[in-house]
């Protein structure tokens, strides 16, 4: 694990994007509510912020951080004409410390995207995931970045 | 979490892909063993098969399996004069036990995709993880699944 | 940790029960979804999930279990002309192991208990979590035990 | 997990309280060491203080924080002459952090509640424990907190 | 991880053993129950069980298992004359399952050493661990092992 | 635990030592990079480093810390002509942070030095760990500590 000792604690910020894309029949049980399990989002919501305390455990080179906040939003990118459902999960990580929060935000939206689909794969299995990626950054001595 | 104390133990397995796409100078790094975190791979193999052991405390209604067998695997598909470079990640895990071991495969696939992501990403922040998805699964009363 | 090996796998479950009374302001805000933590039955209920699955690691002398099942319950006990506001919360858990799930039932109640606390506490700290007790086991040579 | 990124780091504590209510057969074994898991009050000290350290990990929107100070301490209230046993458990915990940790108080001292009726629920399973609840706290920019 | 799904679930115990130099004031410490941190063979004990609980999380090619038994051991070796103060530690585990617990004993044994060490070392920081050895094996299809 | 929230936050180091003697057998298979498991000190590495993150979980009175660096390293220490193979372990952490990273870097060797008993014990049980001990220490007010 690279040494940041020398690194400066400074407010930082990452936002993470991941989705699911799921049948017509899970999109009805989660619009409304009847999924047997539990409420969708809420749960997954829940996966998303617990993995992002659980980052350095989840990824071996990662440096343990103490989060200030984490927030995991849900939008739906539905076309039914086509037959297109799919969720579409952002992942907001914020800290004060030594190096940055991209793979907590990354972390929490894979681990809230794949809460839903063990949510729902009863109802079909062909779900995908992603892609998932980093959409922006912010602090730190390499400076902000964002997706083009 | 649904009760399952009147399902079976029979041998089950899965296998799940996702993949990440990278640009060449990343590529080079892992092809050559400079990145300066260590092994990509061998840590990314690491990080899948801890997840894999871990999935029912990342993924909250995932009950927990003893699982037999856990195996990471990495593919090139590479075009270098379209200057496409991705790693295909497939892995697949095994149980002798009342439910199935999907979400310990796409798990264990999410965690060294994102490994890779975290040794990398000083050389790229750009990189996209998935599509994930699950390939097939064996064993258990709902039967075999394969991805048509 | 005493030895178990000799005793059989059998069926077995445990009811353990809890409460947490509340003020009228946090009543309020858990009925009408208005917390600004989320909604705090479905995060009490992970919550509780997740430490019935991680029960040997919070009680040092506690057996690992594959937990077959678990399910947390929310109750109102209102009366509201004497300004009483208590959630009571009740936790059932399955399993087919050598030991009983006493233990993961209390642990599950107490951790979804201390959640609403948690979710609430900005609105009064003067919340009391308690009596919990166990309601009842089944399964298991010393046989079923029921509170009185 | 709300956003604390805004918060001081100021020196703050918790004492939270909790009890078990025990017959004598469980007194008598506990006062002269004869419970056979080991010595109960040392066990459960060890579960509460590593509880208090796990508390973001059990209390999904708890935020992490480096704990500078754990104390656990046990206390008898025992009127002989009508029957009652009860253990009384202070947990006090100290951090210098941007929030307070009144969880992690009432976690550890749950977890070592429920770690005495763990290694004592061979001698009777009817074991209540609680009323569960904060003492006091200091710190922060709500103010200290005692309970009247 | 090695595939063991073919492998039978047989009765397996393993026995480790490791050992910690101390100096005098150590020695007296602890015999005089004078550690400001606590009882240090009850907490070590507890280190050790939760340690053996934790294996397949510590060590990243072990298979999970659910333990049946774990047994922690101290003895003292001393030789005044000399000036040499030993204590000896022993941790025997059982499970019923597809593979062996040596490594759950060779971990139970270095994390009960460990906390020693931890637990005293505000009193000499020369002190040293090991030899850490298994020191038999039953069970499985490769046989006994016994240390000649 | 006891209470360090008098103490500073300094930059502090740790460096701990321990070996793992082997058999030929296992030398060649570590030098020739044929375990059946993996590379053998790739995956002890990462065992390393996620203990050394893990080691206020491990180690009950242990506080938690920021780590800001850990590094494994190994060494051969080998005479053939007397059939002596060893592989010797480096383990150094960093923090900045009230407490010291003695525990930090003596648990990181151990359970690296335990992962590589872990994946080569199919060529012999036989192998010893340790001794295992710190080498040194920089920071904090009980200042700088080298053993002799």
């Amino acid at each position: 694990m690279v040494d940041v000792s020398e690194k400066q604690d400074t407010a930082r910020t990452a936002r993470a994007q991941t989705s699911v894309v799921i049948n017509e029949a899970i999109y009805r049980q989660i619009k409304d509510g009847t999924n047997k399990k539990g409420d969708v989002f809420a749960v997954a919501q829940v996966a998303g912020i617990m993995a992002a305390k659980n980052t350095a455990q989840i990824i071996p080179m990662c440096h343990p951080l103490a989060l200030s906040g984490v927030d995991i939003r849900f939008d739906w990118n539905v076309d039914q004409a086509n037959g297109h459902y799919e969720v579409v999960l952002f992942a907001t990580v914020k800290t004060k410390g030594p190096t940055g929060v991209e793979m907590e935000a990354l972390t929490a939206a894979s681990a809230a995207a794949l809460t839903i689909y063990d949510m729902c794969k009863a109802a079909g299995k062909e779900m995908v995931i992603g892609p998932t990626m980093l959409l922006e950054k912010t602090g730190g001595k390499s400076g902000d970045y964002s997706r083009g």
